[in-house]
């Protein structure tokens, strides 16, 4: 059975409709089913330039208005490549990625530090910057540079979007590298919140803010498929964690943009289904990839194999959120996700 | 075959790959081939809110600047419901239709014909505005209401859009109704183009821009989807086209939002792929355009027969462009394309 995700119609021409009559996909029902069976998650995107584009931030008291709800989870998307590099970082075991919006501030940060227990890098235009430890390529964090250190990174559009959701109750860190990953760990949060809650109608799920990054302010190819390979990735975990009782995880989508965002993976989707391994699978992304605007820059400075790295789909199984209390983004373990302040 | 477009690489990495490793479709040749082979139409789409939300205009100076092109041609969409019910009423005869912003400019518009000579139309909140003789339903546009009249529309959205487009040199009214219609016309305009020019190599072809209206701003599903569908479209024309000698005519998409759609309306098209019928077929994206924004306010307002009718992909092959003189809205025949100013 393909359960599609449904959004929270408000019509009641259509909210009487349990199945889809042309693929036979099931309904998913309702935000507020009246027996109590399912809850459901709604999930929002950002346009770009919406949220971090031309110095403007995330407003994220409007968004809390206009959608009633005070509980926003952020998810943070610059595949090419802020946030692949940081959970290659964490994977590595680096202690914590303080992300820097200019060089001279990663500069003090780092120097703030003893020089073994840190690594300085970032980009600006691509390029490595003088005098730092590393660039912006995932390959150069490797264990032996970050294991048991404090990364310190400076990037333009992924740090921009980063702080602009600063503000949300939890903020995550996702690429294509971990998007399983990140998908499972939503739902087993979402789950635990659902079981523990006292009385289960009254539980407020956050809505599920996806946050393409972009650049420059202008949409991004790779990062608005990345947040649509989360959609699907969640599509495919709510199934897997199907309780045996109600009541049961549900999500929506929220509005156009993330619509088409996962409209847009699918289409990737198909395409790497065509392939025999995982390793073809991902080569189609990497392919794809490079019809943008980011991974023709990439490949323009010379970046080839970056792309391909931020293009293996579920290599890093890891979850990076931002710790609430230091800021530092972290590795963070399904079984035991930090107290929210 | 599988002709797919390719942006402009500048990285020689890929201009020599003539054939895609894992699709085995083939590299459409890139702009400037050094045997005049190929001339390319590049396409890129603007993101709503850059063109067209909250006021501000489309920055035509600043993107002639930017790519190096003076020669812009425009196509707007407004799927639910104004260009879907502009082509409508240029399919049942009209004259020409002549959106205005405000209910009162409209008024005046009218007042100052005869009254059977022009149908006043429109929507505020989607709802019909007291007084005028037509909603927004395409359905009302009827030959009978329309032949031989001038039809004065007011809209939001749709209207914006292209007062947005007016600077550039050709501006194209579009929806699902009229995709093909569209994409045949823009390709045999090119074709003409390129064949009467006295040195090819020097022919300069215009730049796409395909502008969906949006509401209030915000990207809407439905004029990505639609714009996604004429690029689909175009590729089918361009391969129909293809003559006997070079130079050929190709297309490369110029930018993320317009890789984006595309593969968006790839995975709807998908999708359709799977219905026996045309009636089926647009039955599956009148259900997709049911999960947006404006699909879900339609239905809400009761007019989900708009839905289907919007959805009803080339049902009506007619062609609409804004006339260089009057700014009307009229037909134009593939034969006799006017002459630009």
């Amino acid at each position: 059975m393909i359960i599609e995700f449904r959004p929270d119609f408000r019509s009641s021409q259509l909210t009487t409709m349990s199945t889809h009559p042309l693929t036979n996909s099931h309904e998913v029902p309702a935000r507020s089913s009246s027996d109590g069976s399912a809850v459901a998650l709604r999930v929002r995107g950002l346009a770009t330039s919406e949220c971090v584009g031309r110095g403007t931030v995330l407003d994220l008291a409007g968004l809390q208005a206009e959608t009633k709800t005070t509980r926003v989870w952020a998810v943070v998307f610059d595949v090419l490549r802020a946030t692949t590099v940081i959970v290659r970082a964490i994977e590595s075991g680096a202690l914590g990625v303080r992300p820097c919006l200019t060089i001279d501030q990663a500069r003090a940060v780092a120097t703030a530090q003893p020089s073994s227990s840190r690594v300085l890098g970032g980009e600006r235009g691509g390029k490595a910057i003088d005098g730092f430890d590393l660039g912006n390529s995932p390959a150069e964090y490797t264990p032996e540079r970050c294991r048991g250190r404090l990364v310190v990174l400076t990037t333009t559009n992924g740090t921009r979007a980063l702080e602009a959701a600063a503000g949300a109750e939890r903020v995550f860190v996702a690429a294509f590298v971990n998007l399983a990953a990140t998908a499972r760990h939503l739902v087993a949060c979402l789950e635990r919140e659902l079981q523990a809650a006292p009385i289960r109608d009254s539980w407020a799920p956050p809505l599920l803010l996806l946050v393409p990054a972009g650049t420059d302010g202008r949409v991004s190819q790779e990062d608005v498929l990345a947040a649509g390979g989360l959609i699907a990735a969640l599509q495919d975990q709510v199934q897997a964690a199907e309780p045996a009782r109600p009541p049961r995880l549900r999500f929506t989508c929220d509005d156009d943009e993330t619509l088409l965002a996962h409209l847009a993976w699918r289409a990737v989707a198909a395409e790497r289904q065509t392939a025999a391994t995982a390793t073809d699978r991902d080569a189609i992304l990497a392919e794809r990839l490079k019809w943008g605007r980011g991974g023709r820059n990439l490949l323009d400075l010379g970046f080839g194999r970056d792309l391909e790295d931020c293009a293996r789909v579920d290599s890093l199984p890891r979850v990076v959120a931002r710790d609430p209390n230091s800021g530092l983004l972290v590795a963070e373990e399904s079984d035991s996700p930090p107290s929210v302040a």
